[in-house]
């Protein structure tokens, strides 16, 4: 690993990118603020009712734009009552006699999408975007989604590589998640193309430990794989027998270098009804995302006060330098379709 | 606006010039620690019970000598005793066989006056002034005066525009100060001289809103004037009718470059008792402070969060250009009478 | 004084040197987190249980190794469960076929010893120290010894020169240690070698205050010296008659630049039962330690904010400057044996 061995930070601000800025049902009638890759936005509602993302910061004062009010579709800054509509024009300046819109009053605009129950914000101002926001599975038949949203105290990356990465189960989730029981000797085989990256495991035994038991008392077949999907995206999948399904895909929004929000979809299918599998499952997730959230801070402070990263890695770390080199390549706009990359590697489970 | 609008920060540091350090009735028997423009100060009284001004550091050890006592119109360190006179010279240093004056066990001495009820220091330490503290204006026979000291975490500069902007009142104290009804057409007419610009407003309605309503139920001219005083005074005077008067007079100080202090001065004469005007406004006024406060707060996060100001202005903003020039002119020391500017705008009020 | 009075701070880094890291009694099943000169160490027992000081940082993902656990006298990562011996050598990499031993995954080793009920740390990594411990002197028949540990927010250097300054006693200890009563004109001879500074008071009247009127009711000739031995001990002895007799060594660990930590050592014998005198003076102690920390943190927060010392010295400040040129020659490593060095001066308690 590079960029994460010498003493830097492996931080990589992607910007022509869609993020997750809020839920739908959180922008309501009066604007939110939200920050991404530490930009201040304020969010509002169009008169048509359309998602509005500006930065945060009134062209006159530089009062938060967030502290005003939506009047009839427009943004009014809540100290001298400028309001700006949905492009960040100047509308309206209080008092004045003249024209209000100059392109001095502008105030930078980011592209702004409703989708899948969310708010997605282009983190690059006043561009059109080639790309579209990343559209989350939809549940099937039989299926139950559950939705959260929580926040971790560390960088995309290493979110990223926490979600994605098995080794760490067995010990930071001692007993939950995977056991200290007998080893196992598995394959993985990692396939990157353009845009993501995905680890599929071979000969996995069930996972053991509280959470195992529960979703497939009786053993099986298991068929496991980690995903990662640019700009943001990281997804596990496991089918256990014919019956058990579950997708957990993880919107990210890289909310300051060492801040990320994650917006979690999990879709699962089970032989057991829904309402029965989410009462049981989530303190446990509940708890496995505190034990994750807990260790990312400590590894974050460690970090900053280090003053940079100082990783090593081995073949069982077997996303986390694909996820670094994908997002590196999509920081410099580099995402040119390169041939699929494919390799397997053993490790002990 | 030039240096307010490419990123910097307005913050003008005027160093001679006197500020208000306290209350005269904050000065007892023991020392008192104070900050002007950054620099901690340690007050205290001589044997003449004159206040004198010292920078708050001791030379031996750099103890802040605001920890110490007044030892009979000396200031004693609390670490090791050593005592400085009114000057900031050491007099006595304790254990030491042979003189304790000497230039190096000197500190600091700003000077310092007590005029209108405050404790005043000049900014600039070891210095003969040539200029006088600002005099507060007296009431006159049938006048009250409150007052009232806070603080604002903003720049002198924000500070002082704030105090002085008329547009911002119809939005941030909206129903308490301006209201939202009919518009009219006003001018205002400034005149800058070389330590002041005043705007006086022709044709200003009776304010509506609450505080308009208390004061002056049966509406009547108007005469408004904002004032802004070198170093660092806002006045405000309104007459409605012959009846009712009222001067803020606010004296504030710049504590450090985001946080200043104001030392207001509410004099006023309306037909109707000073206690019940007083016991009405009081809590109107209050509220109106808050406003400010906290919109001067978010104010002062937003431009330090972007790294500096982006300020864009316009006809509207009467004054916070000329404070801000006087302010720089002061700063550098180059305050030659200038000849006396005048000019009109219009605005819609 | 020279370092100290230009701008700078008084801070000597002497990492070729023991330093205590914690109690004997702290360091059990469960690894430690200890900090010493800014290295975040952490301490565990090898299967023999002698103690290990690692740099707190595991060689994989940078988590703080004293999340971790003890396995069977080898350290083991709370992410991964990488596991690392008394050595730092990483033995044990989860999941990962094939070996666990390599030099990138090794993480810095400190010398580490247990002496004295305490063990200590020298604080450079991966070195053969050529020193051994300072040696705590040891109770003889008839003494009691009491141990306490504290912390201060200062520089190694203010609070070595805080617990070996007479001055300062009589005004921040003011009433409980010296007192404002007559003063007597006494010699201090100093003595300065290679790795010590010893201050000799010749002609010193009992302490006066509630301490002195304790430990000697009768009064008598005192025997008082304040010595200062590399790297970093202060210790205090008295002698009031031939009954009494205090010995104070306080063995100090820099934590940061502007933290240290201090484990003092009370050995003493008096006509009254240990648990006595241990029952009156450890109150007394507790406050004098009080206003020392209070009053290091007020001085450390005042040379912080004014970004460096501004010290002026008189002849009373008897060891401070020589404790700052023994440690800054420990610094930079030029212990050379020096010629004993002696001198005499007068002062005034």
């Amino acid at each position: 690993m590079n960029q994460e061995s010498n003493g830097g930070f492996s931080v990589a601000r992607v910007t022509r990118a869609w993020y997750v800025a809020c839920g739908s049902r959180e922008l309501r009638g009066e604007p939110v603020a939200r920050k991404i890759l530490g930009i201040p936005l304020v969010l509002f509602r169009g008169p048509d009712g359309k998602p509005s993302a500006l930065l945060d910061r009134c062209a006159h004062r530089n009062a938060p734009l967030s502290l005003g009010r939506s009047a009839g579709g427009r943004l009014e800054c809540a100290y001298h009552g400028w309001q700006y509509n949905a492009a960040g024009v100047c509308v309206k300046v209080p008092g004045l006699v003249g024209e209000a819109e100059k392109t001095t009053r502008e105030v930078p605009r980011f592209p702004a999408r409703e989708q899948d129950g969310f708010v997605w914000v282009y983190a690059m101002p006043d561009e059109n975007p080639a790309v579209e926001p990343y559209r989350l599975p939809k549940p099937d038949r039989g299926y139950t989604e559950v939705r959260r949203t929580v926040e971790v105290e560390s960088t995309l990356h290493a979110a990223l590589e926490n979600a994605l990465d098995m080794p760490h189960t067995a010990f930071l989730h001692k007993g939950l998640f995977r056991g200290a029981g007998r080893t196992h000797r598995i394959r993985a085989r990692v396939t990157r193309s353009a845009a993501q990256v995905e680890a599929e495991y071979i000969g996995e035994p069930r996972p053991e430990g509280l959470a195992g038991r529960i979703v497939s008392p009786s053993g099986g077949v298991v068929t496991h794989s980690d995903r990662f999907i640019l700009p943001s995206i990281a997804q596990v999948e496991y089918r256990l027998g014919s019956e058990n399904h579950f997708l957990i895909t993880t919107v990210c929004t890289p909310v300051e270098d060492f801040r990320t929000r994650l917006h979690a979809s999990i879709l699962f299918r089970t032989r057991f009804p829904g309402w029965l599998v989410r009462l049981i499952l989530e303190p446990v997730a509940l708890r496995i995302f505190r034990q994750d959230a807990g260790m990312l801070k400590r590894q974050s402070d460690a970090v900053r006060r280090f003053g940079g990263e100082h990783y090593t890695s081995t073949e069982v770390d077997v996303l986390g330098l694909q996820i670094w080199q994908l997002l590196k390549r999509a920081e410099a706009d580099e995402l040119t379709p390169s041939e699929e990359w494919k390799r397997e590697i053993e490790l002990d489970v």
